[in-house]
């Protein structure tokens, strides 16, 4: 076991400003490129137009091209004759005007006379329907300035101005390397221990976004010797460098090592989290990063750091994210130790943007797919409470997030392909889900923060589901069901079920190891409510205290031998191919109040559950009944 | 001289909705690609993970991983000691942690004692630091949903999720087919007459920023068979067909009839200007549209429907562009036979958006470029009145026109060096111009609609420059001049001034062709005093009445051979290589409010006037004074 290294703690924007000092040789290389090919690139020097454009007077207009002093007098009463080739030329749009004409007539405005006489009934004004040399671009005019970014009709403006080659900042070429003995590339074999690769896929598509060349090496083995020439190699082939991972200060983390031997580590650790164990070195004078291994960490320090680099090369200016108000739905704590970055979620609900956090764990790398906006809890703070407004910076269009459905509440997988078939018939529609169980549903619609709540409450007494529940928590609002499916819920255990349980009893004999799911849940009350009926004590569960947060994640856990069974419904057994003991129906509605029922998203919501298609789901996914799926029922 | 044909008047939407109905046939193909190479590309079915990540249970932190069991009752009293290989075996963050553990100690909460043994003053609580198996992602969980453009963050996750291909929807081929015999390409040796062509290259760009791809072919003369086979040859071998130009009637604009021939012309003629005459058509099932000429006209319906068609190929909902409200600067007159696109300069004075409009031709390519929004004037609308508040459609980020310093009024080849060096010195600032000439400028000071206003206005009785203007037409204002350079203005003449032009007198003997700068700038105020000083009529001036906007308008139109002579400034005449008379020195400076001298862009404005760099450059151009240049005088 390794001593633990200490890591330094410095604040995100004096490291960066230490780093980039550093890299004083940063050097914007220039090219030349064809104006053709230049889209998207960056000017390094303001482009003068060669040419006018026009070069020459032009006809603005189809008509004939005269002398405008040959016209003087013509009116509907005088009409005066023009003879072709002597007194008119016909003209196209674009075709040139010789010296001696100065003015055009449009065809509209002639009557022919014959095939090459024509009559004119007023008089033509120098100039008219001339586009003069220059009127659009004149030579040595300023067309476009420098560090600008080339769009298609500034390639037009160039082209037409006869600027054919521009001059660009080089696109910055990024070494990538991925390291770790455990790593292997998708589509190998696994076997446990192993961890997929994908990380550097991220960045060489991030690197691409920010105008970068990416240049992935293959997987390099934690050998100290092979991490070294690795690096070597690459600070020779490449602008930049970024190793992954290795950075923080486990057993086999040379990557710090590594940079101070080749060069120099300028500083490793920036008090940000995710994304402390940083490693920014220089290695030939070229910036070498050790990026950390945990994806949500990674992207962060892509984000913050590496961007600006990428960026810095072509000229670009990073633009911050937009920024919006917000309030906090669920309290956030954090440490005074560092910065710290939270992913959220966002929706208009009412006239409020509630903004709810994700899990906030290195390794979610879902929660960065889920991600509608980021929230930064300054160093100087130890967190946040529920209810007070935050700034959230925006990783999605705001209008988007306007024409999003917030769902909070219990979760059933058919919320993710409801989710979907929102989006795919309407395309600028979205529903983003948080799954907090039913009783988290619930206290959502309590302090407004949910448009639609999917509820599955059991009223012990009386057997019915969810209308108790909504009335005796929520009595001061007009509540709706929109009726949802009657699900199977039972015990998901093994295929073939080798342990033989069969109901609630046997999983409560000590031998059996099962995964339970988090307080609140409807299916935990479930739970709860058929061991007290049967009189069991929850200590004799093996595994009672481990929570699983969706009846997906239940399935997995014993779908990989982790645990023998779990308490969920019939569609997570089916998905993940194990057996399932049926043990009772349960009623999973929509909670909605009544002034967003008539909101289009929520009218799209329930054309979506009524429609054939998502019937054709349900049945694809067995266990549901859907007989009164969209109906609506006043509490 | 062909006969006129005339076009249909349908109004855009139901132009849109006609011709997508007809293409009922568009075929949105689907590939499987690489999820590494999937960046960007849009998915055509909703992406399901197909194993768990972590795929088995592991350790989030560098420790041990124990029994929990083991370590009940430890303390910092009662310090329990455990041994590697029975008790605990040692883990970094990643490993898997074998069935008989089932949680882990950090490594900063352990003692060592020797080599295989460790001491713990706490216990571990069962799961603790555990990533437990399918933590981040579940199999079968619904990972991307479908019509999801795909970031980096989402082939990352999909990788994880063990999904290694992705079905997304194909890029659309775009066959992009230039005709016209007048036309050529880039880099050829011109003659008159001669167009380069560069529409179908900012076409090209324009298609591949919307995701499709490009496939220019050579160009077509106007030749009937030709561009025919063109079209039948490009419409097998492509997804959708762009034909440019032909699409309007004059005598040779083929389109329609090719495709009539070879298909079917849904419409030709949309209610729109600029950009009326496309012809929408069908061949072979796919769509080929007739784009017209004018680069505007032809920007505009690449924006307004090809995008749209590109886009719905790859399942993508065009976003429409963001509007904001402006104050509209000058009347914009419209006709009721059109929606009508007008290409808008922007900039926050004061607290006001105010908007200008930009040249309207349709070949007006410079406007495209400069334009930071556009106007829409719907066709039941005869024009807007200044003052007006009006929506403004941003092509443009809203921040950097926060960030742009608004400059109205006299036009000098300066000017644009400047706005390129406040940009090249500070990324996020830009200036903005409109040429109105001087007294224009002074005007769009009392109204509040310019930061600043740079002028050349002399006295004609106390032969002061400029401040006299300002007290007499801006007396309720505190206004300040930032002093600019003395220029010489003189005439341009061709190069050896080949008709001996010395003075004005020269240039009303009837035999001189000139050209005159518009009304109310400081030029023509500076041509009208000399005039009169020595009793010449404008009348005895061959081309007083031919108006350009700018100094290099003039010396343009001098170097083509177009006029004799014209007054400008010595850096026109020097640019255009052309000779120059010089007459007289006069004083351009900058009038700017006092409220606004404080504003960061504005002292930025003044640093790089005041810049080593900035003299260089106006000792390179010549013809300019600059010894107090960056003073600031109260008027």
């Amino acid at each position: 076991m390794a001593q633990k290294v200490y890591l330094s703690n410095y604040e995100l924007e004096d490291a960066i400003k230490m780093y980039f000092n550093k890299l004083t040789n940063l050097r914007k290389e220039k090219e030349m490129v064809n104006t053709w090919d230049a889209n998207g690139r960056v000017t390094s020097e303001a482009i003068y137009s060669l040419m006018s454009s026009p070069f020459y007077n032009s006809s603005a207009m189809d008509g004939i091209a005269v002398k405008s002093s040959a016209t003087i007098g013509a009116t509907d009463r005088n009409q005066i004759v023009l003879e072709e080739g002597k007194e008119y030329i016909v003209v196209d749009t674009g075709d040139p005007i010789p010296k001696e004409f100065d003015s055009v007539i449009m065809i509209e405005d002639l009557i022919r006379v014959d095939d090459n006489k024509v009559k004119i009934y007023k008089s033509a004004v120098p100039w008219q329907h001339i586009r003069a040399l220059g009127e659009d671009i004149v030579e040595n005019q300023l067309i476009i300035p420098s560090n600008h970014k080339i769009r298609p009709v500034d390639l037009g403006a160039m082209i037409a101005g006869g600027v054919n080659k521009v001059e660009v900042y080089k696109r910055p070429r990024v070494g990538i390397i991925p390291t770790g003995t455990e790593i292997v590339e998708p589509g190998t074999e696994l076997k446990v221990g192993d961890i997929i690769e994908f990380n550097t896929r991220t960045f060489s598509a991030q690197v691409e976004n920010w105008g970068g060349k990416p240049n992935r090496y293959n997987i390099v083995d934690d050998v100290y010797e092979d991490i070294k020439k690795s690096v070597k190699t690459a600070a020779e082939e490449n602008d930049v460098v970024l190793i992954n991972a290795g950075s923080s200060a486990g057993r086999e983390d040379y990557t710090a090592k590594v940079i101070e031997e080749l060069g120099e580590v300028v500083l490793h650790g920036v008090a940000i989290k995710p994304g402390k164990p940083v490693i920014l070195g220089i290695v030939d004078n070229k910036p070498v990063i050790g990026i950390p291994g945990y994806p949500v960490s990674a992207y962060f320090i892509m984000e913050l750091i590496v961007k600006k680099l990428i960026e810095s090369y072509q000229g670009i200016e990073s633009k911050a994210l937009k920024e919006v108000k917000a309030t906090l739905s669920r309290r956030v704590m954090s440490s005074l130790k560092h910065l710290e970055f939270v992913r959220m979620k966002l929706g208009y609900v009412g006239n409020k943007l509630i903004a709810t956090p994700l899990t906030r764990g290195a390794g979610a790398t879902m929660s960065l797919v889920r991600a509608d906006g980021i929230l930064e809890i300054p160093q100087s703070s130890e967190g946040i409470e529920a209810g007070e407004e935050i700034k959230v910076k925006l990783l999605k269009e705001e209008e988007d997030i306007k024409n999003t459905i917030v769902c909070i509440g219990s979760h059933d997988p058919i919320i993710d392909i409801i989710s979907d078939f929102i989006h795919m018939r309407n395309k600028e529609y979205y529903l983003s889900s948080a799954h907090v169980g039913s009783m988290g549903g619930i206290m959502a619609l309590k302090k407004e923060e949910t448009h639609i709540a999917p509820i599955h409450l059991l009223d012990m007494e009386s057997g019915e589901y969810n209308t108790s529940y909504v009335k005796k928590y929520l009595p001061d609002k007009n509540i709706y069901l929109i009726k949802g499916v009657k699900r199977l819920q039972g015990l998901i255990v093994k295929k073939g079920n080798p342990l033989n349980i069969k109901g609630f009893k046997d999983i409560a004999d000590g031998n059996k190891k099962f995964v339970n799911r988090q307080r609140g849940s409807g299916t935990r009350l479930l739970l709860d409510y058929n061991l007290k009926k049967l009189g069991i004590n929850p200590n004799e569960i093996l595994g009672y205290e481990r929570e699983e947060f969706t009846h997906l994640s239940v399935a997995a856990a014993v779908a990989a031998g982790d645990v023998d069974c779990g308490l969920g419904v019939y569609s997570a057994a089916e998905m993940m191919d194990l057996d399932f003991i049926p043990l009772c129906k349960e009623e999973y509605d929509v909670a909605v109040p009544e002034e967003y029922l008539e909101m289009d998203i929520i009218k799209e919501f329930i054309k979506v559950i009524k429609s054939e298609e998502f019937s054709k789901e349900l049945d694809r996914l067995g266990g549901y009944e859907y007989s009164s799926i969209g109906e609506i029922v006043k509490i």
